[in-house]
């Protein structure tokens, strides 16, 4: 072991130091990498237990790992920007010699996976340490991480909650101050939903621009991964860690025009979240010049066509398992996945065909704005005893609607960033961010104006309530 | 009317100048635009009664345009380098004024096109005269341009023979000699089958490189529009002039590795036919230093996928028109498109993802091959009466089969030249020249060695045969 000064273990959310700032601490040996690891793993021990964000923790060797660190920096070596920093994924990337589960059992057996998902190998090679699998809706069919195998994710900010998904353990871990960072993958609304109920930051990237090599798929033409953050700028050197190329300069506010998604994005969103957005746009009408209410046209059928291609394509790739092990899979998936097999083609090629439509309707609007905001949900995380959202005056299923204003998007492939925003005292509410393909350098620009002009940012965890909430449901 | 010479009718096709050097002739006034325009049309009428390649003559309009290149040339302006060359197009491109019947009824009531198809567009801004539209099979489907409504297209070289389709009337007209050039598509092989089987070059373009707006669609993600012609001259000008763009310069042949395709490729090909390739292999052999055999893996799963994408993707865009009208649809049409639009998503979908894999392991061949060599049918051109070719010795519908060897390919979306082979008095045969996409310019060289060794070449009409073949099997 090296010499080096002990910290405080992670104990308390409010005081986990962001990634950059703990590779820094880590690199400058103020704390050591195998403090930090253990410390997490510790914090994780007692404090996940009743969240349930996190499904394996990668011990021993996440130890042998940072000492490995802790070794090469008192050698003078430079082990990356990242060095030592823990980080978690949703249980569906590779981790060598780790089975990955895909949120199943059916995949339980799977031999060990012999090499890393790509993001998961660059973000290593950038020194940072997989420490645990995180949570998610079974096969990455939901948005309620609520998984028949593995549990229910609870929402740190009240135990009573969603944390949302499918990707709920990897919002849920960061905003407990778990975890600095961790991966999810986002299909329909998978990063940015659970990210909004969670309070924390998310990006869904560019659809193609980072490998999904390794990653176990659900609907191919429509999944991305990407990273979820405590910080606007731990997210973004993530993000350009998983690319492998650093992000273009960022643009000045003054250059870039922002509008509102009107329409479809701006019914049944819950009054504290319209009040919030009217608050966001009243900011850039003021700052930026203009903000604008700008439509899309036919999102109905978007969200419709989103639908019906992910249920296509998951039941596709399912089939065969299906067949044999049906009755392994998750009751809510199974049964979707099943009547996504049995689709007939030319209803999913006509959401194909309407697909290219969409996506020019939405490419139009990139004429006239950079960054388009909309709401990432209709309003907070909803009751894990009463799952259901309210849309156009009726309560439906939380698991599967709370993407309304997700999926319709996904469609297009276009970058979206999920910005928390700064309640006063109540649950997280977040909004999207979208610009062009390729563009993610605007909606960092848009999110740090936010940032700054304290409208966005990680929602804290209240002190005391949820514990009281949590023993009102029964805890766990 | 312009200070012209005469010329003699287009009467014979062993006297039918190419493109190029009617184009000349015109240009410096040795004819007139007019009388070739005139010739031609007389042409169509007096020898197409037999063979029924054409569906329209588009006279008038013709004779206009023609008188106005006359016009532009006397006053010294540059009509373009096809200027007064008249074409035909098979029946499902959009010429302005016209309706556009993709051979079938159903379409035939819809109003005339606003504009051209742009490579038509193209075409006539090089000075190129439509003529005629051109007989297919109905919507496409199919390898024979045996049309329920438009009747049948005889084979110029033997009248009781089909002429392949489903461009048939494209392949057939040319090799007539009643125009230098013609547009097709091709989906699977319906331009390559119909070239082969008329003794003339086809081209079907790398996939995507050549704009399809205008053209009626089949199945959007295998369909290609490329050109028929005469000379090998002619069909380089034609396809620059379509792309757009001129083509790279020419590799030279001893740059170029040339390999030909085995396994399925070699297997049901008659014995003319796999002599004709010998011979053209062993011509590499000779002069590019080596002509290995390569084989390509799974190709009956590549041609199925083939059948499914197809059967999906055109049910798929017929379908509402099925529902209203399916009674107005060719049988043989009519029955496949159905069960397209019936096929389960997870049929499709695995088709797709074969594709994918399959692309890779086409690609794969053009890291030890520049060219690859195939069979385009497995012999010569099947009887109308006993419409079948025999695969695996049974006789199976020509219809349905003649793509054997072009099917497979399509899924890859490489570019494919379809190369006549010189035959010694017999029917016309011929091979698939198959390079990496974007690289027309080595197939391009390939097929000029062939041609100047004497292996390729468009095949000439016998002078008396056909007629009495004609009246043995009943003439028209």
């Amino acid at each position: 072991m090296t010499d080096q000064t002990d910290t405080p273990p992670l104990a308390s959310p409010d005081t986990f130091p962001d990634a950059l700032a703990l590779a820094a601490d880590i690199r400058h040996r103020r704390r050591s990498a195998v403090t930090t690891v253990t410390a997490a793993i510790a914090a994780i021990e007692v404090r996940d237990a009743r969240i349930n964000s996190v499904t394996r923790i990668f011990g021993p060797r996440a130890v042998a790992e940072a000492e490995t660190i802790d070794r090469r920096i008192a050698a003078g070596e430079d082990p990356g920007p990242l060095a030592g920093v823990p980080f978690g994924v949703k249980d569906l990337f590779d981790v060598t010699d780790e089975v990955t589960t895909a949120g199943s059992i059916v995949l339980r057996e799977s031999r060990p996976a012999t090499r890393d998902a790509t993001v998961v190998a660059r973000l290593r090679g950038a020194g940072a340490i997989p420490l645990a699998s995180l949570n998610m809706d079974e096969f990455a069919y939901g948005f309620a991480t609520d998984n028949a195998h593995y549990g229910i994710t609870r929402n740190p900010h009240d135990l009573t909650r969603l944390a949302g998904g499918s990707s709920g353990g990897s919002a849920a871990s960061v905003a407990a101050g778990l975890l600095p960072f961790t991966l999810g993958s986002d299909t329909n609304g998978s990063i940015r939903v659970p990210a909004a109920l969670c309070g924390v930051w998310g990006l869904k990237p560019t659809y193609g621009t980072v490998p999904h090599d390794g990653a176990y798929p659900f609907a191919a033409s429509l999944d991305v991964v990407g990273p979820f953050a405590g910080t606007l700028s731990d997210l973004r050197v993530v993000y350009d860690i998983m690319r492998g190329a650093p992000m273009a300069e960022l643009p000045r506010l003054s250059d870039l025009r922002v509008a509102r998604l009107g329409g479809w994005f701006a019914q049944n969103v819950t009054a504290p979240l319209a009040g919030a957005i009217d608050a966001v746009a009243a900011h850039f009408a003021a700052h930026a010049g203009d903000c604008p209410t700008v439509e899309l046209p036919e999102v109905a059928r978007a969200r419709a066509a989103s639908f019906v291609i992910t249920a296509a394509e998951g039941g596709t790739l399912h089939l065969p398992r299906l067949r044999r092990h049906a009755m392994q899979y998750d009751p809510a998936t199974r049964d979707r996945l099943m009547a996504g097999a049995l689709l007939p083609a030319s209803t999913v090629l006509q959401a194909h065909r309407f697909r290219t439509w969409f996506r020019e309707r939405v490419h139009a609007l990139f004429r006239s704005a950079d960054v388009l905001i909309a709401p990432a949900t209709v309003g907070e995380a909803p009751l894990i005893d009463q799952p259901t959202i309210l849309v156009d005056g009726q309560p439906v299923s939380a698991r599967a609607n709370l993407g309304l204003y997700t999926q319709p998007l996904s469609l297009a492939g276009v970058p979206i960033l999920s910005a928390p925003l700064a309640a006063s005292g109540g649950l997280p509410l977040g909004i999207q961010l979208i610009a062009a393909p390729g563009r993610e350098a605007a909606l960092f620009a848009v999110a740090a104006a936010l940032h700054d002009a304290g409208l966005a940012g990680r929602v804290p965890l209240p002190q005391k309530a949820p514990q009281k909430a949590a023993q009102k449901a029964g805890g766990q």
